[in-house]
């Protein structure tokens, strides 16, 4: 396809594509003439990837740069394929979280029985801490349900992902994860109008 | 206390303080003298929860308005003050979503017994469409986990709420439902790592 259907496939206006392809994020099409490429699904599917860490996750260019790297190496075992592109979701944070918030979040990885992530493990931590800030901490025993609702979501999201391809494993670990995040947060508030309406009434 | 303590203690910069007063999102303190006036503790509480719909949930000065125009209603009951808050949370999608995740988000709100909420529920259809458009479906069978999920977690987060006064009420209504959604998200992605761990190796 050319240039104007793979914007028109994707969602992607032309000249962003463009701005990709200068920045490296997207393979250049192969060569019809001097001024004019050939692109291929392949490349559509690339362009809703970085579409989406671009403008669901918010990342910077150099962050969608990082998971397009532990996408791409093929050297890589598939685990630590996927695991490269999932990390590389969570944000280091700007400034260490409390040691406070670190603890608390080791200790529930110890009773839950996860291994510790260390990425995931400082966002979640960074996070305790700006609930702790803005006066609105979480007891042990909602961030102990919230794990467990979070394994059992897990659970499904990981069936059968052991049986798809390498780059359909990686994207769907990647894009699947982002693009849900804002269904499980809109089904939860749901859920709470709900309840509120019942106990609260309105 | 003084601006200057009432900036520090909020965390929120003397500049912005100022901008919110102008805006009318923060009551004018006390006036003592031509130019100082005094505020409390209620102005502390107050910036918290603007410079968190303002900085977590990235809201417009005019979405701020709307949900502290519900919170500050006293003539509101206390489930219509905090349902008000609430449902302000959720952006109207700037398209109204497809007909096809509107009916999946009905059909499953008869089937988990959720009295209809038409803001979170076209917000959530609106995030099904996105997941279709970027050739990530959530399954039924995946969406119904995610409801059950987020029925434990909300089921938690009104735990004690009946007993709260009525502006602790709205203030965890929109400030503890807004910074425990990354709490939540982080956590996912810790037990999706986990389990990516032990089923793909890596």
């Amino acid at each position: 396809m050319w240039m104007s259907e793979l914007s028109r496939r994707s969602g992607v206006p032309v000249a962003t594509v463009k701005f990709y392809l200068r920045e490296g994020l997207l393979a250049p099409g192969e060569a019809a003439g001097a001024t004019r490429a050939h692109y291929n699904v392949g490349h559509v599917d690339r362009l809703r990837l970085v579409r989406a860490l671009v403008e669901v996750a918010g990342m910077s260019l150099e962050r969608v740069r990082a998971v397009l790297v532990a996408v791409d190496d093929d050297r890589l075992p598939l685990g630590e394929a996927v695991g490269g592109a999932h990390v590389a979701l969570s944000p280091e944070p700007a400034n260490a979280p409390s040691e406070h918030s670190t603890r608390r979040v080791a200790d529930l990885a110890e009773r839950v029985g996860w291994s510790a992530e260390a990425r995931h493990a400082t966002a979640l931590a960074a996070a305790l801490d700006a609930m702790d800030a803005a006066g609105q901490p979480l007891s042990d025993d909602r961030l102990d349900t919230y794990a467990r609702a979070a394994a059992t979501v897990a659970g499904a999201d990981l069936e059968g992902m052991d049986v798809m391809g390498r780059d359909n494993a990686t994207t769907y670990a990647v894009l699947g994860t982002l693009l849900s995040e804002p269904v499980l947060v809109y089904l939860r508030r749901m859920a709470q109008a709900d309840l509120a309406q019942r106990r609260l009434g309105g």
